[in-house]
């Protein structure tokens, strides 16, 4: 088995309260009230400039020049078409530019951030890539779950949440963090590698608590 | 007044909350169920591990030689006789060495030490040094409100873990602290440094709620 | 006077040395043996490499979003165009990409290299930008000072290096980097930069000098 | 053999040329010049500095807190004993403090330093320990290998310096440094190591070059 498919399989009970979390249960039902998704997206929003900055790091952590430039990549994707569509997006739901900015990422978003940086800094790749993982695949295998949903759901800002994970880019991001993860992790000791994934996944599962 | 009175002062409302923790309380009374103090001692090692790794990186960071030895002074004190002081109280306690080291600390210990870690990493030394003082100064401030309850209190270990932080050493150290970012904080913006302690307060604040 | 303006005041005399550097007034008039352009080619292009990775690590201590994604897109600007176009040339040039990749740094090579990472590393973003700015902004110096020589130069390959450092795009990244210097240095101690600068360009000086 | 065995080994020559360089043959002898020798510790000084702030960042990156332990310790020793020591030394060699301290490390002291900066912060505490383990351990193979010079040595601070290196306490940490390099350097790629430990052996070779 390759090292991301058993590290999702060990940490597949967490994932699983995730993939069912009320609030991701009565978004892709059209539920949610719209507060809680306007305040999430802001939380979000600061999260991203976080990993940003997470990005920025391990591209320069990497050993070989390959590994580097296809981190860069990654973090050049988040830093424009993501960032930039996010700044869209806060528009078009009537959120000003300046308030998403001055919003402050929640103590578990914080906690959450930093927990990325510090692993990034201190540790080797190969447990900071482990650490950005579960944020990237959960939120595709969200997607891939309720994907019968997406198209009924009447909230138009909901639709279009939804939607952003299952395009083909987003899934091409995820796989190449798979890769990755299974290329530079052959032969790290294993459960260095799990306690970092099932910490990650308790963080993602927090940041949705948080929000709802 | 000086910039550590002043971060006092705008988080005097976590500090009040903390100093009237029921766990603080009880511990204090006497009447805290020994289970959950021996759970917080095995949280609170780990931390000091952590901690003892983020004075690392701080005395890394200083600019000046003298600033370096300061923070690598407390590095040593921390890694020797409040290390070493530890080991000896949980041995008393009963607890073995090797079940202290397997324990893993809690969510909310990792995003405290994960803070301080990529907060020394990332940032600059002054914001570095604001986000430890809460955690040394709280103590102090605790035992000096608590103070007369000491002599009373029937448990010998809480006696004995709260004369800790009265003593004459311990005290010092938070006055080194306090003079330390006194000095190398002068004319660093204040809303940055306020941000920070404001946030390790928070995570002081959380620690208890989660030893609870 | 801006920073930049007043940081290549003082290192004037560092800076004629390098225009003015036998390597360089050989290659513009094309009588450089072309043995040490390869070798200079092949050096320098194991330092860009290292200059990605700096790029990186600056990109992760900027306070701002928005100086975190300037940084990034030269960091990422450098991984793409610069880097493919380095490939290309030596392709050109008959020299095989693994030859490129096995090539090791010399001594002046690792030096520089390193002194960039551990300032981006250990010190502030504001020392950090001082210490690239000489190697983008000679590069611009020497070929502007030398444009006349370019299009009578009988070596093709020299004629096709130097075009490069006078393309727009060259200019832009250099004055970004001017501006991104000149904005977050307000106010910064003068001194520290200085020296940072003044550093950064005897190594441009060095590395000069030891291909040659 | 053991990694550090084998290290040497393959770093022989540069060693023999350190252990028989002009500057060392003369200062053992007596015959260098004192001017040379009192710049020699003004640097050396300077590069000690470096070191402190090199063994608190290796401290921060140790995986067990043993390891970090006994890494903080080494910083502590360099930032008490030895620290002191050379600051005595000065003194009686009638050198005042305010010089020492304004003294500049040479490009070649720059480079050192920043190598073991760069290399202890970006790469694995492996590589970062590698790295360190020429400079402690070429000064007690030239101590050893000069031994009998020392008394029939005319120069009494030169005496002083040279059996400095011959301690038992200084033995004691070149020691313990090996033995920390065997232990966490098993099944690492040697390739890597070895790179890393050439590099600083010909720094240390270069530091010596540039003081005579």
């Amino acid at each position: 088995m390759k090292v991301s498919e058993r590290l999702k399989k060990d940490a597949q009970d967490i994932w699983d309260d995730i993939i069912n979390h009320p609030f991701i249960l009565e978004l892709y039902r059209g539920t949610l009230p719209e507060e809680k998704f306007r305040n999430y997206i802001l939380q979000d929003y600061n999260y991203l400039i976080g990993s940003i900055r997470n990005f920025s790091i391990l591209a320069s952590k990497a050993e070989k020049v390959e590994t580097m430039r296809e981190i860069l990549k990654i973090a050049w994707l988040e830093a424009t078409g993501e960032f930039e569509g996010y700044i869209d997006f806060i528009n078009q739901m009537g959120i000003s530019p300046k308030k998403a900015k001055q919003t402050q990422l929640s103590m578990e978003g914080i906690s959450y951030v930093n927990f990325l940086l510090s692993t990034s800094s201190l540790k080797s790749i190969q447990e900071g890539i482990t650490a950005v993982l579960p944020c990237y695949w959960t939120y595709y295998e969200i997607a891939n779950f309720h994907r019968d949903k997406i198209d009924v759901n009447e909230n138009k800002f909901y639709r279009q949440w939804a939607s952003y994970y299952l395009h083909n880019d987003y899934k091409e991001v995820v796989q190449k963090l798979r890769d990755l993860t299974d290329n530079i992790c052959k032969g790290f000791p294993y459960e260095r590698l799990k306690e970092i994934f099932i910490t990650s996944s308790r963080y993602e599962l927090m940041f949705w608590e948080s929000v709802y």
